[in-house]
C-alpha cells in the first residue's frame, strides 16, 4: 500500500505543542491498523509571516495541496493583530481554505458525559448535547467581492463587503449536510436571515430544491437570530445545522461554547476531492504558549476527524476516539477541563496517556 | 403642558394583548406624574397587510412620524411567512426604523434577582447579568445596496445583499453607545469582524477614532465569533456592547436567551430628533395569540424606556420599573416565567397587579 503523505501546520501559539502530541496519536493508531504515513512540516500564519514574510508561503499551500490530509495547530496572536489585511495570520488561512477549495466545515459539539460539568449550562441542558454545525467555508462575505474601502455618493468615507451565494454552491454544501444529517438523527436545520437578506431567500430555494434529493431527512429552517437563542434554551434540539460562512462562524464557535470544552473539539473541512483540512477549533492561546498547558485533545480528535474523513480510516479512528474517552474516564485533565478529584496533567502528559490507551 | 401623542402599533400574534395593557400602565404612571397623553392605534406588519396590503401603510409611518414616541407589539405569523419581500410584516417593521431613521437600538439584558432560575445558564453565571446591546439598527446589510438576485460571470443563479458602513453612520452609534457606557459601568466592548472583512476594520477604525472623545470609557474589541462564546461562557463580563445591525440581531436575541425570560425584555429605538420606537423584543408568538397568555411585562418596561429615552420622563419611568419589580415579588407570573410556588396568572390580569403597584 502507498505511503499517505500528512501535512502538518503548527502555526502559532500553542500549535506546535498539541500538533506534536497528536502526530504521535495518529501515528501510533494509523500503524496498528496497518496505515503508514510520511509527515511534512510547513509553516503557516505567523510563523510563516515571521519566518517568510507572508501568512501562507506558495511552498506550504503547494505541500498541503500534494498531499493527502492537512493537520492544522492554531494561527494568530497579538503580535500579528495590527498587521494590515494581507499580512494577518487569519488571512493565510483564509487563503489556505481556498486555495484547498475546502467548501464544507463539520464542527460538532458534543457534551462528553464525563465533562457535562464543564458546561456553563445546567447540566439537565447540556446533558446530551451532540450536534453538528456544517458550515459552508469558501464562500459568502468571506470571500465575496466588491469589498474594501471607498466613499460613496455623498463623498463619505466607507468600508464594504459584499454576501453573495451562487447556486452552486449552496447546493454542494446542502448535499454534504444533508448526507451529515443522514448518518447522524436525519434532522437538518438550514439557519439562514430569509426575512431579511436576499442571499438568504435564494439560501433557502436551494436548500429546498435539494432537499427532494434526501425525503428521508427532516428538513427545517430558522432564522439566525433564533437559532442563536435555541442553542441557549434547549441546544438538544439540533442534530445537524446547516448555514452560511459568517452565519457558521458565530454558530459554530456559540455551540461549541454550550460544550463548556472548547478544548475538546475537532473540526473538519472538506473539498470535492483533494485534501481535508483538520484543525481544533480553539484558538492559538499565546497566553499559554511553550507552557505544556495546553488541551491536545481537540487537535487528537482532529486527527481523528482527519483518518474518518479525509482517508476513510474509520477504524483508526474509532482507535483514538476511544483512547481519549478511556484517558478521560482514568481521569486525566489538562487545566481548561480540570474539576476537583481529577488529575491534573500537561499536554504532554495528556498526549502519552492517550497513547497508552491507543 | 402640551399633550404629547403616542402612536400605538398592536401589530400581530399577541400584540394586540401586550400593548393593550401597557398603555394602561404607561397612561396611570404618567398621569401620576402629571403627564398626559393622546394614542393613536394604527397598523402594521401582518394586520397592516390583511387590512391595505401593504406591511406598512403611509398613514402609519405619517402618524408615526408626527406623534412623540411609538410603542409597537409584535409583528409576523405563519400565514404571511411565505409572502414576497415587499409583502412581508418584517419588512414593515424594517420600513418604520428607516423611515424614523432610529438608528440606535438599545437591548437591555438583565437578569433579575426574581427570575435567576429561568435561565438555561448556571445560578453562578446568570446571577448578576446586566448588560446592554447597542445595535445599529438602520444600516448595514440589512439596507445596503446593491442587493438582489442575479447571475454571476459564468451564468450561475446567485442572491447578494452589502454589508457597507459610512463614516457618519458608524460615528453616531459609535456617541450613542459610549454616552449609554458612561452612564452604566463605563465599559464598551465593540464587536466586529475585523480579522476578515473591510467593514469590520473600518468600523473599528471609526469606533477608535470616536473613542478619543470619551476617555473616560474603557474600551475594547472583541471578534464576533468570540462574542458569541464569552456570553455563554460569562456573561457578567460585559457591561455595554456596540455593534452592527446583523451582529446586533444575532447577540442581543443570544444576550437576552441567556436571562431565561426573554417575556421581559423591552428594546428602545431612537434617532437624531424625532420619535422613538419602543417594542419587547419577543415576537408575536402566533401559537399563544388571543389566549390571555402572553407576558406583557416585556412591553410595560418598553413603555418604561419610552418615558426614560423617549420623552425624558424618568419618574414615570422609574415608577413603571419598580411597579413590575414590586409585581415579581408578589409572586406573579405568567407561564413563560411561571416556577413552582408562585402565582401564575394571564396577561390581563398581570397587567392589572402592575397597575396596582404604580
Ligand atoms: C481566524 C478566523 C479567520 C476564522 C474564521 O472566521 O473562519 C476562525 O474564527 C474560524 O472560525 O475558523
Ligand atoms: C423581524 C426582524 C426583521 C427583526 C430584525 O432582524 O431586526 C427582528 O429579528 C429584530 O431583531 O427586531
Amino acid at each position: 500500500s502507498k505511503r499517505q503523505t500528512i501535512t502538518l501546520l503548527p502555526g502559532d501559539g500553542i500549535g506546535p505543542e498539541v500538533i506534536s502530541v497528536a502526530r504521535n496519536v495518529l501515528n501510533l493508531a494509523a500503524s496498528i491498523e496497518g496505515i503508514e504515513f510520511k509527515y511534512q512540516e510547513v509553516p503557516v500564519g505567523g510563523a510563516a509571516l515571521d519566518l517568510t514574510g507572508v501568512p501562507l508561503p506558495e511552498e506550504t499551500l503547494l505541500a498541503a495541496k500534494q498531499s493527502d490530509a492537512v493537520l492544522l495547530g492554531a494561527i494568530g496572536g497579538y503580535k500579528w493583530d495590527k498587521n494590515e489585511k494581507h499580512l494577518k495570520p487569519e488571512t493565510g488561512l483564509l487563503k489556505l481554505r481556498e486555495g484547498l477549495k475546502v467548501f464544507a466545515n463539520l464542527r460538532p459539539a458534543t457534551v462528553l458525559p464525563q465533562l457535562v460539568d464543564a458546561s456553563t449550562l445546567k447540566r439537565e441542558v447540556a446533558e446530551g448535547v451532540d450536534l453538528m454545525v456544517v458550515r459552508e467555508l469558501t464562500g459568502g462575505i468571506y470571500f465575496g467581492k466588491p469589498r474594501g474601502f471607498g466613499t460613496n455618493e455623498n463623498g463619505e468615507e466607507i468600508g464594504f463587503n459584499t454576501e453573495v451565494y451562487a447556486a452552486y454552491e449552496i447546493d454542494r454544501i446542502a448535499r454534504v449536510a444533508f448526507e451529515t444529517a443522514r448518518k447522524r438523527k436525519g434532522k437538518l436545520c438550514s439557519v439562514d436571515k430569509a426575512n431579511v437578506l436576499e442571499a438568504s431567500m435564494f439560501w433557502r430555494k436551494r436548500i429546498m430544491a435539494i432537499a427532494l434529493e434526501y425525503p428521508d431527512v427532516e428538513l427545517s429552517h430558522m432564522y439566525v437570530d433564533n437559532a442563536a437563542m435555541q442553542l441557549v434554551r434547549d441546544p438538544k434540539q439540533f442534530d445537524t445545522i446547516v448555514t452560511n460562512n459568517i452565519f457558521g462562524d458565530i454558530l459554530s464557535d456559540e455551540a461549541s461554547m454550550i460544550t463548556g470544552s472548547i478544548g475538546m473539539l475537532p473540526s473538519a473541512s472538506l473539498g470535492e476531492s483533494g485534501p481535508g483540512l483538520f484543525e481544533p477549533i480553539h484558538g492559538s492561546a499565546p497566553d499559554i504558549a511553550g507552557q505544556d498547558k495546553a488541551n491536545p485533545l481537540a487537535t487528537i480528535l482532529s486527527a481523528a476527524m482527519l483518518l474518518k474523513y479525509g482517508l476513510g480510516e474509520e477504524n483508526a479512528a474509532k482507535r483514538i476516539e476511544a483512547a481519549v474517552l478511556d484517558t478521560l474516564n482514568k481521569g486525566f485533565r489538562t487545566g481548561d477541563i480540570y474539576s476537583a478529584g481529577t488529575k491534573l496533567v500537561g499536554c504532554k502528559e495528556m498526549g502519552e496517556e492517550v497513547l497508552k490507551s491507543v
